[in-house]
């Protein structure tokens, strides 16, 4: 039996195994974070975090007094970035006193991310460029009256989505089947999987979303989805800066588009800690 | 924010958030179950597994020196007596120093439940009477191929239950789609609701079971539906007593039928335990 400290955390119900380990010590491989993520034979949740300081990382160049945010999907896949894996990240350094001040920076494999701590533990980080990529793609996913298939809008925030912009003549987003992986066309375009965003208009710059995450299945939320979401929004109707809200299953964000990059504001809380008894290798 | 005490722990997979609360004094109410049980919010369990002595519980006539386990369904609802879950609760309450012995009683609403405790973390439930009942029930689920009914047996193991037996000419169990909650008539049969066990038998005394379980949905184990499935195919081969083993998508369990009552075998484990941290309510 090893028993590691963890703590469990989510932003709008996307939830995550939080673990600090500086010296990146823990025999973290991809068996510990299924585990760690079965949600019936183990604590539960859409992926892990792992704090480790910077200097720590083989791969990484830049400051090594920075936190590096180590995140893995639920299958146990390494992952570039979660958009709101960083607030929860961030929220429980705080609380652990392991960061402080109001603004801060975090280590990612995409890169840094600047991090605004804002009243009622709310979080804005800056997610940077947004590319809209060329080329058409399309979506077909299962529905309560069978399967349908729309065009889709390739983004690249950090880590690959295809957007579904559904109109009125489209299904709810409720009658959507996401226990069923979405699939697409063509089959080379996102050689690494990608997201799979759902996303229904309803207000002046205010969307509804429901995605489908590579090596997790459905979650009540995806950060960099909300931002791919509003991308190919604001692309659709012509707008390139401004701040959109976003309803996803598990609560609300809001995504700005700036000139060259973007930020996503939302929630973040820690909901359990202790110890975690993981099974003997 | 209220914080408690908490273990998680599961066994073959069907799994709880453990709370200690020897004077009953913890404000567990259903909103409070509903949270500790949801899987991105909360903790994560198909239940709430509560130790109270009990003298302190009110309606309990026997030896208040006992533990009860106070068990509530995920969707916050009170339920009887659950048989993967006195396992962990023995469990738990051994490891934590608790209980002691080889051999005590669990206090239920159904009843007292004697646990004999073998090698290897494994446990020895006796689960009391079995009762097949008369009357013909149909029971009506999602396939692959679209909704297929089946008649089913309708045993009572404290807790009701609904038993297809599955033929070779039936769907695989695979097939059957779970995450939308099976049907049944006579409507009024089931006045509280009811379990839904298929069963394929593979070999002598031995079968394989999936289960719906009322205010939970699937899970991944259930114990006194395991009893229920060997009491419904015991019937139907002619048998009385005698030893079965349940594989079920979590694991394994051993179901005995004897004279006038039933003993189920399987497995138990603590995954984690730490504080939790309510929701100011």
């Amino acid at each position: 039996m090893r028993s590691w400290s963890f703590a469990k955390g989510h932003g709008t119900q996307n939830d995550f195994v939080l673990l600090v380990d500086p010296d990146g010590s823990l025999d973290l491989g991809a068996d510990e974070v299924r585990w760690l993520c079965d949600r019936r034979a183990g604590v539960g949740g859409d992926g892990v975090l792992r704090a480790v300081r910077a200097a720590a990382v083989d791969d990484w160049q830049g400051d090594g007094a920075l936190w590096f945010m180590d995140y893995r999907n639920a299958d146990g896949s390494v992952a570039e970035m979660c958009g709101n894996g960083v607030r929860v990240f961030a929220h429980h350094l705080l609380a652990e006193g392991l960061l402080s001040g109001r603004r801060f920076d975090i280590a990612t494999r995409a890169g840094v991310r600047p991090v605004e701590v804002l009243d009622g533990a709310r979080y804005r980080v800056e997610m940077g460029p947004v590319r809209v990529e060329p080329g058409a793609v399309t979506v077909t996913a299962a529905t309560g009256e069978g399967e349908r298939s729309w065009p889709a809008t390739a983004v690249d925030v950090g880590n690959p989505h295809a957007v579904v912009l559904l109109g009125p003549a489209d299904p709810q987003l409720a009658s959507l089947e996401l226990h069923v992986a979405p699939r697409w066309r063509p089959a080379d375009v996102f050689p690494e999987g990608v997201n799979v965003e759902f996303v229904r208009s309803v207000g002046e710059r205010h969307l509804q979303m429901r995605v489908h995450e590579r090596g997790s299945g459905e979650t009540r939320s995806c950060g960099t989805g909300t931002v791919a979401a509003v991308a190919a929004s604001a692309r659709s109707v012509g707008a390139a800066v401004g701040t959109w809200r976003v309803d996803v299953p598990g609560g609300t964000v809001e995504v700005e588009l700036a000139e060259g990059t973007s930020y996503l504001t939302g929630p973040a809380e820690v909901v359990a800690h202790g110890q975690v008894l993981l099974p003997t290798g």
